[in-house]
C-alpha cells in the first residue's frame, strides 16, 4: 500500500496514536488503513464413501488437487460462502452440512473454515477455475499431488473421524518454525 | 474507496473480467481490490460461576458492556486474537481454551469466532478501552445493557449450555429480515 484510497495521497507505515502496532496511514487524511486476515471457506463433501476434490486450474498450484473453498465475500455468511464456492468450483450441491474444523494459517494471513457434507446425488462439473472435478476414497485421495497443506491436514482429520465413526469438530492452527517446516496443531475439539 | 491504494490513480466500482461481482478495480494498473469479511474474536471467561465483562470506553456503544472481544490482526490465530483482546481489554489472562462459537453476521460482513475458558485467578483490571471490568452470574449479567445481539446471544448460548452441564460448540448466523429485526440462526452444534 502506497497511497490513501480515500484521498489519494501517500501513505506511511508508522504506529498510529493510542495503538501498538504499525499500520498505513494517511499523512493527508489521518484516515487508518487496517489490514486484517481473510477467510477461506470450503467443503469436504461425500457421496458414498468419496470425496469431492477439484484439480486446480488457477494459480497457485495449477493442476494440483485440492477442496473445493475460496475467499468468503462481504455479505456472505461462513456456510454460503463455502457452498458457493463449491459450486463455482464444481457446479455441486451439498446436504447436510456441519462446521467440521476452524484452521489459522498466520504466516499467510488466513483462517480456513471447513464444513462438512453429503455431495447431493453424486453430482460434480468443472467449474472455470477447475480442470477436473472427482470422487475419491481415502485410498484413492491423490495425497502426494494436493495443492494445500491444509487441504492435506482437513482430509486427514477427517477420515481420522470417518474411520472412527464419529466426527468432531476441531479449531487448530498451521505455523511455521525456525526451519519454515509446517507445525500443525489442533488444540480444540 | 476512491483511489488505487497501489498506483493512486482513480479506481471504479465494475465487474472485473471473468469475476461476477462489482470491485473496485484501477482504471490505470488494472489492480482488483477485494474487500472481505473480518473476524472478531472473543472470550467468554469464567470464574467461579461469573462472566467477564466489560463496559465499553470506545464507540459505537460507550458505556454498555460487552464480553472481551475484538478485530483479529494479521499473523495471529483466532486464538491468539481472542487472549490478546481480553488482556488489552481487561488486563485478564484464561486458561483451558475451547472454541465455542463461530457466528456470521453478513450485514455488517462480520464473523465472530468466540472461545471460553477460565479466567486466571479471577483477576481483571480495565485496559484503555474499558471503563469497568467486572465478574457477573447468570442472574447479574446487565441484559438490557449489553452493547451488541452477538454478545446477547453467545452468552445466552454458554448459559444455556453451563445449566445442562454439558458445552457444545455452535455455528450460526445472525441476520436481518425486511423490517430490521435481527433473526439467529444456529445451524449446527
Amino acid at each position: 500500500m502506497k497511497f490513501c484510497s480515500h484521498c489519494g495521497e501517500k501513505v506511511e507505515h508508522k504506529i498510529p496514536q493510542g495503538d501498538n502496532r504499525p499500520r498505513y496511514v494517511c499523512n493527508s487524511c489521518d484516515l487508518v488503513h487496517y489490514q486484517n486476515p481473510r477467510i477461506i471457506a470450503g467443503y469436504i463433501a461425500e457421496y458414498e464413501d468419496k470425496i469431492l476434490l477439484c484439480k486446480r486450474a488457477i494459480e497457485p498450484r495449477h493442476g494440483l488437487w485440492t477442496l473445493p473453498a475460496g475467499f468468503m465475500e462481504n455479505q456472505e455468511t461462513t456456510l454460503q460462502a463455502a457452498k458457493r464456492e463449491t459450486f463455482e468450483e464444481a457446479n455441486a450441491q451439498i446436504s447436510n452440512s456441519q462446521l467440521f474444523c476452524t484452521i489459522s494459517i498466520p504466516y499467510i494471513s488466513q483462517v480456513y473454515i471447513m464444513y462438512r457434507g453429503e455431495l447431493v446425488d453424486g453430482f460434480s462439473k468443472p467449474g472455470i477455475e477447475s480442470i477436473e472435478t472427482d470422487l475419491y476414497t481415502e485410498q484413492q485421495i491423490p495425497w502426494d499431488n494436493l495443492a494445500f497443506p491444509i487441504i492435506t491436514e482437513s482430509l486427514k482429520l477427517y477420515f481420522s473421524d470417518k474411520n472412527k465413526g464419529q466426527f468432531n469438530l476441531y479449531d487448530g492452527e498451521m505455523l511455521r518454525d525456525e526451519n519454515q517446516k509446517i507445525i500443525t496443531n489442533i488444540y480444540s475439539k
